[in-house]
C-alpha cells in the first residue's frame, strides 16, 4: 500500500500516469536472491533512500529512463505518427520510444524511426533535450531527412502521414515533448539556423 | 552462469568493468513477487528478449543509464577532482555521478559538482552528450562558471584543484568521456564560440 501511494505520489496528474500505471517499476523483492527489500540509507554515505534486500543487502538504485526519437522532414513537411497504442492512443507524435541497452540515443533515435513509421532518412544533429523530472524521463530528439515520402508504419502505429507547419494538430499531440521539439523546430527554421536545445519541463 | 557470461561479455575490456562488477545489475528474482525470472519474448510484439517473471509474468526492462557531470571553469583555469573511490581511485575526473530519479539532468549535473567539489558555480549551457552503448550509459556535461576558487571536496573526492590547459594530467585522467569534454572544451574556448557536441564512443 505504501508502494502504490509513493507511485500515486510521484505520478499523478502527468500525462504519462496511465502509462507508469501499467508498468509498475517500485521495487518490491531483491532481483539477486528473490527476498523483500526495505527503503533505507545504504552504509557507503550516500544520502538517499534506497531499495535494499533484507537478506543479501543488495542496493537497488532506480534512475530516469531515455526518451530518444526524431524530428522526420520531407522538405517543408515533418511526419508525425497516430498512435495505436496507450498512453494517448489516436494523438499524434513524433516517432519516439525508450532508448535500450547496447545503443547510442540516435541508434535508438533511428530505431524507432524505422519501427514505429518504416521511414527512410539520414540522420542529422541532436535538437532537443528536455528533463521530465516528474516523470523520471529525459526526452532526446535528432532531426532527420527523409530520403522518401512513402511509409510503412509498425503495429504502435495507426497512420504515419506528412504535415506543413500550419496543417500540425497541435492539439492533438500526445505529449509536451513533442509540442515543444516541434516548436523549436519551425522557430529555428524560420530563423535559418538549427541549434541543440537544453532544458526542462516542470 | 549464464547472466554472469552475458556481463561479462557486454563489460569486458571497458574502463568501467570494475564498476559493474561491483554493482551487478542483472536480473534474476522478479521485483513485484520475488519469483525466478526468465529471458524470453514478451507477448506485446516486443522482438527483445527480457527478464520476465515465471510466476506473476512482471517484464522487466533494463535501460541504460544517464552519467550528469559540468566543466567548471575559473578564468582560464579548469577544475577537476582526484578520484577518492573506485573505480580509477586516484586518477582526474570533472565532477560527474549517476543522474537520480526527481531531478532534471542540469539539476543532477549541479548537485555532483557541489558533492564531490564543494564549488560554488553559475550553472552554463549543456556542453557535451556523449552514448557509450558499450557500458549502457550516455554522459552529458554542462559548462559551469566558478564564483569562487574555493572548495570544499567530499568524501569521493581526495582534491579538487584548478589546472590551466596546458596542466591537464592527460595521461591520469578516470574517463574517456572526460578526456573527450576537456579536448572539446579547450578547442571551442580557442575558436571563440561553444557549441553541444553529441556522439558516440565505441
Amino acid at each position: 500500500m505504501a508502494d502504490w501511494l509513493d507511485l500515486e505520489q510521484r505520478f499523478f496528474c502527468t500525462p504519462l500516469r496511465a502509462h507508469f500505471m501499467m508498468f509498475d517499476r517500485t521495487i518490491r523483492h531483491c532481483r539477486q536472491c528473490g527476498a523483500p527489500v526495505a527503503r533505507r540509507l545504504p552504509d557507503d554515505g550516500d544520502t538517499k533512500l534506497r531499495a535494499i534486500c533484507t537478506v543479501c543487502n543488495t542496493v537497488h538504485y532506480e534512475n530516469p529512463l531515455n526518451v530518444v526519437g526524431t524530428v522526420p522532414v520531407w522538405g517543408d513537411q515533418v511526419l508525425l505518427c497516430q498512435r495505436n497504442i496507450e498512453p494517448r492512443k489516436g494523438k499524434w507524435t513524433l516517432p519516439a520510444g525508450f532508448m535500450e541497452l547496447g545503443e547510442s540515443t540516435s541508434e535508438g533515435a533511428a530505431r524507432e524511426t524505422t519501427e514505429e513509421a518504416g521511414a527512410q532518412f539520414i540522420m542529422e544533429d541532436l535538437f532537443t533535450v528536455m528533463s521530465v523530472p516528474r516523470v523520471g524521463q529525459v526526452h532526446l530528439y535528432y532531426r532527420a531527412r527523409l530520403t522518401s515520402d512513402v511509409f510503412d508504419p509498425g503495429h504502435e502505429t495507426m497512420e504515419a502521414r506528412l504535415f506543413k507547419e500550419e496543417e500540425i494538430p497541435w492539439d492533438e499531440l500526445a505529449f509536451r515533448t513533442v509540442k515543444e521539439t516541434l516548436e523549436h523546430y519551425f522557430a529555428d527554421r524560420r530563423a535559418g539556423h538549427f541549434a541543440t536545445h537544453a532544458f526542462d519541463i516542470a
